[in-house]
């Protein structure tokens, strides 16, 4: 067995993002709080998001959207006084987040890139996820960037057919067991799966059962020994 | 002199789109009639999206916030009644717009595909992008497609390495002087200008000065024989 790739998702495996969203939503429920319970608008958002994101696919701008969607439900259509403004303002501020590896990432891909190529697989906005891995400081490492639409089977496949040479001799890491592991273990490829302590509902899923070519890591401190001990 | 590829802008060139921002920015207009001339919100929009283009990037959810913003500003953050939700819907439904070729695009991209590689180039969002090629029924003709957040020369001579023998034996194809074309000479390949009725501001350029790898096209229909013509 020989690994040439490692593919990494972004969002919450190289950096903090669902964080950035939860408090977001913490200020969105503050907003709207003379309107609607505090549960009232998590479930009101939880709908837009879900019934939007076929138009709106993944990403801060459709976010700020249905954010904004969300309160012209819950005010009736009647939003007081700078509502809309300071929700559009709070998407801006999202979308200017510094960013700041999570704890043992430079080290781990750093380590990693020596001995492997690796290639950046992530959702989102195209723009925001390329200002974000500017501004990570992590861009070097990569050999290449796939900002993809959806993540399924085949978009590992292709993936690592351009980037690689072929799923049997990648590893794919994420947060996501939805996005990041079933497909790419479909695809063929290796994965190991490296919690995040929060998931977006929308990415919640089991675990695989017991599986040869996957792993769940306590954190990316140990994926250069797991993915070195391969073969 | 060999051309092995060939690269397509999308919005404007195979399809239209700008007609499609331009009605949806006259409903803007009217539904801000009551509080701003159609000189006053045009202005106020083009200042508004100019402000968000680094944070937003090009497309339609872009677009759509930039709306709101307008609507808020323009209303003194006080917007009547369904006026947000109406922007709202007016964003989606740009979304759901049916995307039908432009003519003659069907017949020239087939005879250019059984010669060369067709490369499509374009920016703006990246699932709404991907659902307007699904939708067009042009999809199997390109060997690879691109989705770029810009467009300036260091992108083509990436693409065209990519997906194609490097630049000097690609050809551009677009609409746009500033995004389509100069860059694309800047980075050693042809390019081919077919102009569309109508042109984004943003967009506007001078032609280039007589240049050997340049040429304007009445209609994308004389592409093939343009290529063909290039030895």
């Amino acid at each position: 067995m020989r690994i040439t790739t490692v593919g990494l998702d972004a969002d919450d495996t190289l950096w903090h993002n669902e964080t950035i969203f939860r408090l977001t939503q913490d200020r969105l429920r503050e907003m709207l709080a003379d309107f609607a319970s505090h549960e009232a608008t998590n479930a009101k958002l939880a709908e837009v998001e879900r019934r939007n994101l076929r138009l709106y696919g993944y990403g801060v701008k459709g976010f700020t959207l249905s954010m904004i969607e969300t309160a012209m439900e819950l005010t009736f259509n009647n939003p007081p006084g700078r509502l809309i403004a300071d929700i559009l303002a709070a998407g801006r501020e999202m979308l200017q987040e510094p960013v700041e590896p999570l704890p043992g990432v430079d080290q781990a891909l750093a380590e990693l890139a020596e001995h492997y190529r690796l290639v950046l697989i992530t959702k989102g906005d195209l723009l925001h996820q390329e200002q974000k891995l500017a501004a990570s400081g992590l861009g070097d490492l990569f050999a290449a960037v796939e900002i993809v639409s959806e993540k399924d089977a085949s978009t590992y496949v292709r993936v690592f057919e351009r980037h690689g040479t072929g799923a049997a001799e990648a590893v794919m890491v994420g947060n996501s067991l939805r996005s990041d592991i079933l497909p790419a273990l479909e695809a063929g490829a290796w994965a190991a799966y490296v919690p995040y302590h929060i998931t977006w509902a929308h990415e919640v899923a089991e675990a695989p059962e017991v599986h040869d070519r996957y792993a769940q890591l306590g954190s990316i401190s140990e994926l250069p020994a797991w993915v070195r001990g391969l073969g």
